[in-house]
């Protein structure tokens, strides 16, 4: 890996390059040119070309990207490659959906913890994952050693859950809850905000 | 409103926006900095200022802009003055999220069908919402005249169910499917992908 700044933006392409390429291999694909990436993924082949040489340079001129080691280099330059534990704090409709598709990955990001305020039975599980009480939090978040966390109570709570994450030990914040939250520069915040993307599309509706 | 180019990633805040000064309006706050959006959205004040200068000169030096005033101009620019028609196809978990948020909002984009293969039954609904069989998707969607349709089936059955919303009338998919889908031009996609957002995360954590 070269040390050039990767962008924000290149690394948020990367899982999508990942599991594009591992669809490719499962159908036998051995190589593939960044204008076929580009193509199929609707990015611009040049910007696919630029965002791979990050990771030095795998592209054979006639010959295409190996896929195999493409998809390796990817997987560890994300970290997806060591095993990383995510805890869920929220469970209603959406937090179920969650812990369903992610008990159904096979990838090294796992949740292993839900957290609920409505919670007060020990030993309840959801697809194999424990559900605790919002009260044992950090206990459970630090035995785990849990380094990611996704937020998907009512906005009005997310700010005291982002805090209460923190303080954990939580290093990273996957964010459902429609408001921005704040946190210390040394901690990462993705936002996953649908009805802002929703409600953008309105704009492009013919006037 | 000027007739400035506004960029796609200006539009995407405009959302963000428009639910910031809701809430503004409802702690009865009548008029607000680009400093302090800023601040509390986290994004420069001067892309404050520029994005909302697309639209004319709202702010008064020294007294910021009027609330009011801009969430109507904003909910006019998004076109959420008007209502909205969405349909949402592929009715699992993630499905129920979506239809129970919407709800529960009070705006003019509204689910007025849910397609699932599953439903046999006529009559069925979930939180008010009809919900209709994949068979009847092109006359229930051009019937109830729905202009935008939200993918939540598996990444499968995606591309498929996006070239029939299209052939049914809709303009514009918001795609919860982890896949690139293709459409023509006049077509628009946003994607709402959490795994994206969720494996770019590690990335961050510590090496």
């Amino acid at each position: 890996m070269s040390d050039k700044k990767i962008s924000d933006a290149t690394i948020k392409r990367l899982p999508i390059y990942l599991r594009f390429l591992e669809r490719t291999k499962a159908s036998n694909i051995k190589s593939i040119s960044s204008n076929e990436i580009g193509n199929l993924l609707k990015f611009n082949p040049a910007q696919v070309r630029k965002d791979l040489s990050f990771f030095g340079d795998f592209g054979k001129k006639g010959f295409g990207y190996d896929v195999d080691h493409l998809i390796l280099t990817i997987r560890k330059i994300l970290q997806l490659d060591k095993e990383i534990s995510v805890c869920i704090v929220g469970f209603g409709h959406l937090g179920h959906a969650l812990c369903h598709y992610s008990a159904y990955q096979q990838d090294n990001m796992k949740i292993k913890a839900i957290f609920d305020k409505q919670q007060d039975k020990l030993g309840n599980e959801f697809d194999g994952i424990p559900i605790f009480n919002m009260n044992n939090l950090t206990d459970v978040i630090k035995e785990k050693n849990i380094k990611i966390g996704i937020i998907t109570v009512p906005h009005e709570f997310a700010q005291e859950v982002a805090n209460a994450l923190i303080d954990a030990g939580v290093k990273a914040i996957l964010n459902f809850a429609p408001i921005t939250i704040h946190v210390p520069d040394e901690i990462k915040v993705h936002y996953a905000d649908f009805t802002t993307e929703l409600h953008s599309l309105a704009y492009f509706l013919e006037k």
